[in-house]
């Protein structure tokens, strides 16, 4: 068998890859009358009285939904809900691998913001927490931006923010082994889809000094008239302070950083030696990225960076969206906020202990269980610091 | 601790009662390969090329929402979709216990018929079927039957059809040990609401000659002017024949089965009385009876039944809906239709053969669990002989 072959076997062999199991015996009369008719009735009416007691005596505490239109799936485009599942199936697979959260898919049949929103409103009450996946932007980003308004459940776009904070994570190591500082570097992110739009936002919250966004047309810069959105209207506020224009080449003269989340082979050897000396570069377009790392370090760089598991520094989001979860869900966190990120992101980053971090291994290995717990750790501190806990802190993460 | 402690403790010592796990191992890179990145995407494109394989590749072939907008939650009313949570699990704990089936829960935070189909209706792509559950009547059957018409999956109300067809398989049961036959016989149903708008309706459907309908104010006739809805105008359309007015006992005058969905003790021992020779009581309301089986049998009825464990003949739901759902998803079945419950009542009736059926046990024992997989195989074989089958009936079911 091939591997699509093998791949389409995993799928179908067991028709799927989730399921939903009790947590409860019901094996007789008894059991029956305390899970069910008419013991559950107690733990509606204790509800009733409180809906915060819903946390207490039901399992959304420990729900997330993964919510996505089919949009964006993968590098596969629009292809709709029925197609998308498979993704988000994974998605849960990976939320109870790696943190213990019960993920469930729920694939909408509607591109529309306004639905998209609605619909999971109303589903609200359902659960803890709220995974946004394989929405295309710029929709994704007003959709999650009215969900944090409109609901008070945590609401994460993964592809925004899995990806900058797994990013973020391996930059704040590579910086520390070419010597350089956040506050003096200058990043060119590649590509203003979801990802590239949080990945500028999250360095900047970083204190990052200087951050340009590219798209295919190049330099996002003030008064630029072509291929706007109202996102990159706002970026061109934050970002790029001296307005250069130009493609992405002049955006690289002069750099620190280069983040790719655009086209395969979108950079070559020769862009990259227009970099400062030491440049790091995470070409992170999947399954090809923006530059192979044999080349990108032909131009000079020191740390590189891709989605793959087959080179080192692999930035891979379950990294992190397993164990941000774990974290809003142990303080039942009503949002996750940039604070949340970035403690997310040095947690990632401080698994690599001094002694083993090097150019090869800035980032943690994703199958390392212990980064999902970290990480759960210190964003739960990073929510009670920001005031937006219904619960203390776990005694077991003090 | 005492009944209502241990109930407590059994939602909240597991934080609920359901719990979302993987069919596939993720514990290393091939793993995650196939799963997940790149492998998934495989399974992504056969559903794109073509929705139904969405079938075969995800789970959807057997998940069942568990639809809710807690408004009729057990006896306690209109208690919201949070304080509906615990029924909603107990519900999907049932599913996968008696038939394997993944229920899942939906609790959504609206009452308006347009917001639940349109809801539901978005999020059709993710699920096998709907299983609608305590919404509250007479919306309930705008809703079912606008989500039979408007989608493809198999929509069923439970609070209606689960209780009418297991009242329906006791009735057939009770009939032959009171040598009467459907075509014979005058029903009386009291409660006008989901089950008992759903009872009168199946025994229709059973070539039971007359069903006369009650509600609080008495009988449903043509030309009745207070305390109607449209679907009580629908029903005396195909309802009490000789369109008798009065009260609870004019209906009862003459009649063989008393059907009760309704309140505690509307009936008594004089009322049954008014019955014709050998009555049959179904006291269905709980978790106190219209009328105590003593009691009915000191008016002279020969088979009694109520919603409770601790009397023969307990009419739980529990007995239809996870073999009825088997069946549908069995066969990818586009509905579930008369047949279909007709199907299903038999199944459950015929469970009891000729030998050991008495007037105490005219219906199966809740936790026989041969009794999901007979309904299974006849609910899949009538949905195969009305044509409404994607797939064709599995080889264990010929």
């Amino acid at each position: 068998m091939n591997f699509k072959e093998q791949a389409l076997k995993a799928h179908k062999e067991n028709s799927g890859k989730i399921e939903v199991n009790s947590k409860v015996s019901v094996k007789n009369n008894e059991d029956l009358a305390l899970a069910y008719t008419p013991g559950v009735a107690e733990a509606c009416k204790e509800i009733n009285k409180d809906k915060e007691n819903s946390w207490e005596y039901t399992s959304r505490n420990n729900l997330v939904a993964v919510v996505t239109d089919g949009s964006a799936v993968l590098g596969l485009g629009d292809i709709g809900p029925e197609a998308s599942m498979p993704v988000m199936e994974g998605k849960a697979v990976l939320f109870k691998e790696f943190a213990g959260v019960d993920g469930f898919p729920i694939c909408l049949e509607t591109n529309d913001v306004d639905d998209i929103v609605k619909t999971v409103k109303l589903m609200a009450p359902t659960w803890g927490g709220i995974n946004l996946e394989d929405i295309s932007a710029p929709r994704c980003f007003e959709i999650e931006r009215r969900l944090k308004e409109e609901t008070d459940l945590p609401i994460f776009h993964d592809d925004q923010h899995g990806t900058a904070v797994v990013a973020a994570a391996g930059v704040l190591n590579a910086l520390k082994t070419v010597n350089k500082k956040l506050e003096d570097i200058k990043v060119v992110v590649n590509g203003a889809g979801a990802s590239g739009v949080a990945i500028a936002k999250l360095f900047l919250d970083l204190q990052v000094n200087d951050v340009i966004i590219c798209d295919s047309r190049g330099v996002i810069y003030k008064d630029r008239q072509d291929g706007m959105n109202w996102v990159k209207e706002e970026l061109v506020e934050i970002t790029n302070k001296q307005n250069i224009t130009g493609d992405l080449s002049d955006a690289l003269q002069g750099s620190d950083v280069f983040l790719g989340v655009s086209k395969p082979e979108t950079i070559n050897k020769e862009m990259v030696s227009l970099m400062n000396e030491d440049p790091i570069v995470f070409a992170m377009a999947n399954p090809i990225p923006e530059i192979y790392p044999d080349e990108a370090k032909l131009g000079g760089a020191k740390v590189v960076g891709t989605g793959r598991s087959d080179f080192p520094n692999q930035i891979n989001n379950v990294l992190a969206f397993p164990g941000i979860f774990r974290g809003a869900l142990d303080v039942q966190a009503t949002d996750i906020n940039e604070k949340m990120k970035i403690a997310a992101a040095y947690a990632i980053a401080e698994i690599i202990n001094e002694k083993d971090l090097n150019s090869d291994y800035v980032i943690p290995d994703p199958f390392n269980k212990v980064v999902a717990k970290q990480v759960a750790k210190e964003v739960a501190k990073a929510a009670v610091e920001s005031g937006i806990n219904r619960k203390p802190i776990p005694e077991t993460y003090k």
